[in-house]
């Protein structure tokens, strides 16, 4: 029974610690080719995705959204945001910005959609990944619009979900147990 | 560089016309477990799965659904809705209700990640599936709360999407081309 869409569904893991180096055009296409063959409602593809692999700007993006997050109080995540270490891409060189038209059917089930395909093209390709939702703060800062502007995205969508893509560093990844009882059965 | 991962998320469909045969337990359980695997903000799991095999009550459920949309105008689907043939479950023969923690980081996000990866589950083990989104209104009528409870869905969950799963048929499915311009580089 199990098969190697079964086998890779259960073995991604989000990873948080990635190498420097750069993943290959190639495996970045098959990534985003994966994310364009989502299903979506009524067939909208409500969904453009922004890839941005300019280490600079990646590190800018990230010291405004902390910055953005600290001054909006999110107590929770005070030490994290305020570790200089800390990117809220991972260090990953690449990020994957999704954003959905505002008024489809259902954008957010689009994109998500669209996201773990390409998480699982990632690790079917032995990439590195990870859903990251904290950089979309950043298109709610005050500046957002100018951010989305910057970045190319058109303006008739909104960033939703973000996706980083790296190669694996030798850092296992933890596995967590899944919750109990979450189905049941009607016969 | 194509795998059966990639090969998978390309030749996956939304299937509309199903044999009546019922899937066994294993491809069931193959398909839910994939579900469960999907990823989620801070771990929440936030899901919860309800299978209903049960065809004199997916009939009902189909019924009540397309009374309770053409009460509710839905003008772009009366002649669907008013054909005595049509179900909003395509008449397979098993449907999973996936409902999402109201109160969760991003119930939407994450219980549409575990409807994507039943879809591939499902693909790869030759099975046809479908994401359905009418049979989520419902839980939107007068008596919405009622079947939640009937169905078994706990209180504290509400239900955003569903996946029916059976047989292929030798229909053919559609397949849709993707939309160009959808995707922008920052390097």
């Amino acid at each position: 029974m199990p098969n190697d869409v079964l086998k890779c569904i259960k073995s991604r893991r989000s990873i948080r610690a990635y190498r420097p180096d750069q993943i290959t055009e190639q495996e970045l296409q098959a990534v985003l080719e994966a994310g364009l063959y989502a299903p979506s409602a009524m067939n909208q593809q409500s969904w453009h995705f922004t890839v941005i692999q300019n280490r600079a700007l990646l590190q800018q993006m990230s010291e405004e959204t902390k910055a953005h997050l600290l001054n909006s109080g999110f107590p929770r995540y005070r030490r994290l945001l305020t570790n200089p270490e800390y990117s809220v891409f991972h260090h990953a060189p690449t990020a994957v910005i999704i954003s959905g038209v505002e008024d489809a059917i259902d954008p957010r089930a689009d994109c998500a959609a669209a996201a773990q395909n390409m998480l699982l093209a990632a690790e079917s390709l032995h990439l590195a990944s990870c859903w990251v939702n904290m950089p979309i703060y950043l298109f709610r800062a005050e500046n957002g619009p100018e951010w989305g502007k910057r970045l190319g995205i058109p303006s008739c969508y909104k960033p939703l979900y973000g996706v980083v893509l790296g190669y694996k560093t030798d850092k296992p990844a933890k596995t967590h147990p899944r919750k109990e009882n979450t189905i049941n059965y009607i016969r």
